[in-house]
């Protein structure tokens, strides 16, 4: 790994990450994605340089499932306090270096229905030196989801774990349109595709959302994940297709890191799990429901950090509620 | 009835819109709107002066559950074989009152993701001075769907109806910015609002959701339906939040009439089931969305027109699988 301090190393506390009621215990997820300062501001307020990015959502929601491995970069201004997060979780951060310079940084607005963030600014930072070399302990991962970076770095993650059986990858417009043959190559390599509806029809070039589903599942992935903001998620596998709701909230504080906590929801469950039948994934997309639908209610990771797992499992049944009806 | 030439009197067909299962006959539906010539333009081809309008989409779809009263104002245009349409459907048409001038016309076409109709074109013709006395043989209705027309038309025809268990409106953009005060007048007196989803935020100048429904059931409506386009519909009622996806469908080739189309099939299975259960609404949401996504397959009622019983109940079940897993 060029151009790093030191790796962060940290004692990885026990079975905080497990859940009771599992036999043995889950594979470990192995999530890679930025880990950031986010700058928010929406309808309900501001916060200002929280610990945010894809990898820390998809982290912190995963632990509820599997243990969870964690691979980013942070600056020299990451402190303490924030690898405890990670730590509290029982998250392994072998794979969290430090770098020279600042972590990277982001700051957005919500405004009206919040289905979409207007980015202020964006600072790469360390971000830009980025590309990881994983720690050997990391190397037997079965479980992987590659979050929104560069696809040639999705690529790069993946090439380095040969017994991954079960690998997620989420992208966005950003790539699709900088990079469309490097993130074809990493498709070619992934099980499932974790993407926004408006990225879906960009990335297909197809309007219609099941002939989309139909040409992006060609592109590699067999299982595809389509995320509708508020309007939910589509599931389109070998066995169908499923349709899930948002949870209907009172209010939406900060739609900051929702997609990665479900993609964090949805694959700790599958780790958990440990196979990809179509009853597992579909109780996944309703836990990565769950994880998002809590992420959402507060600014940042607040309410995902005093999280319990008897919500987790009430809100799970909620949507069971939801949705069902007798024939 | 005032500047009407004449009432269209037909012999009603027995047991057609009659479901062979039930065991006491349905109560009938009586159903008021436009009938319209259509000319309508989608990727998929073009359509010109063929049957349509809101109460001919609703009768319809609605005479697959229920006997149904159809309450419109045609013009001269409107040939005997447009009201054989109705006729061969079981439905009865002593409501429909033909005037001196042209049937109402509208002109539209569908681009893109087709989720919204540009309007070329209306022009009202008859339906300027239409102000429906209902006849003597429609007065004991006791389901009633207001299609969507001017509010204070909706008023008059429902306070016509002492008999009314159930009604239902729908409404637009259109009245909600000209007529708000006489939309609410009408809301006032109706047990259930089926509205689009902008319009559900338009109305109650709320854009959360759930927040929205809450506000919109203290106007009236007991029980409200959010139509949500391809993203499905969202019940809200005493018995909590129910959500519906719209079927994935291959091809939509026109989307005329899939909203008229949904309240038809849902206000017809509620009128066979007698009354407003919470299980009983589910599965008129689903019946709802049944003939909405049967509508849009072809252009104008070709799809509707040769349905089959068992056609609906195999894609009742299909909603079942699209939305179905285990706890």
């Amino acid at each position: 790994m060029e151009n790093l301090k030191c790796k962060i190393q940290m004692p990885i506390p026990k079975s905080k990450a497990q859940n009771p009621k599992s036999k043995i215990a889950p594979a470990p997820l192995l999530v890679v994605g930025a880990v950031a300062f986010d700058s928010v501001r929406t309808p309900y307020g501001e916060a200002e340089n929280i610990l945010g990015g894809a990898a820390t959502y998809l982290a912190v929601t995963a632990s509820w499932f599997a243990p969870v491995r964690i691979v980013a970069v942070v600056g020299e201004d990451l402190g303490e306090e924030h690898i405890r997060v990670f730590q509290d979780r029982g998250i392994d951060t072998a794979g969290l270096v430090r770098a020279p310079g600042k972590t990277f940084r982001w700051s957005g607005e919500y405004a009206g229905d919040m289905n979409e963030a207007r980015t202020l600014e964006t600072q790469l930072n360390v971000f830009e030196q980025f590309s990881p070399t994983l720690p050997s302990s990391y190397l037997d991962s079965e479980f992987v989801f590659l979050g929104n970076i560069d696809p040639v770095l999705q690529l790069h993650v993946r090439r380095q774990l040969p017994q991954a059986r079960l690998t997620g990858l989420d992208s966005m417009n950003y790539w699709i349109k900088g990079k469309p043959e490097e993130l074809k190559k990493a498709l070619a390599e992934v099980d499932i595709l974790v993407i926004n509806e408006t990225e879906a029809r960009m990335l297909s070039g197809i309007s219609n959302l099941k002939k989309a589903a139909e040409v992006l599942r060609k592109m590699g992935p067999r299982s595809l994940v389509i995320k509708r903001g508020e309007h939910g998620v589509a599931l389109f596998s070998e066995g169908g297709v499923f349709f899930a709701p948002a949870f209907p909230l009172d209010e939406v504080h900060d739609p900051t890191g929702a997609g990665d906590s479900f993609a964090g929801g949805f694959m700790g469950y599958l780790a958990k799990a440990g196979e990809l039948s179509e009853g597992h994934l579909r109780r996944a997309v309703i836990y990565g429901s769950v994880m998002a639908s809590f992420a959402v209610e507060e600014f940042g990771l607040s309410r995902l950090l005093r999280l319990t797992r008897r919500e987790i499992e009430s809100r799970f049944r909620g949507f069971k509620t939801l949705t069902h009806f007798d024939v």
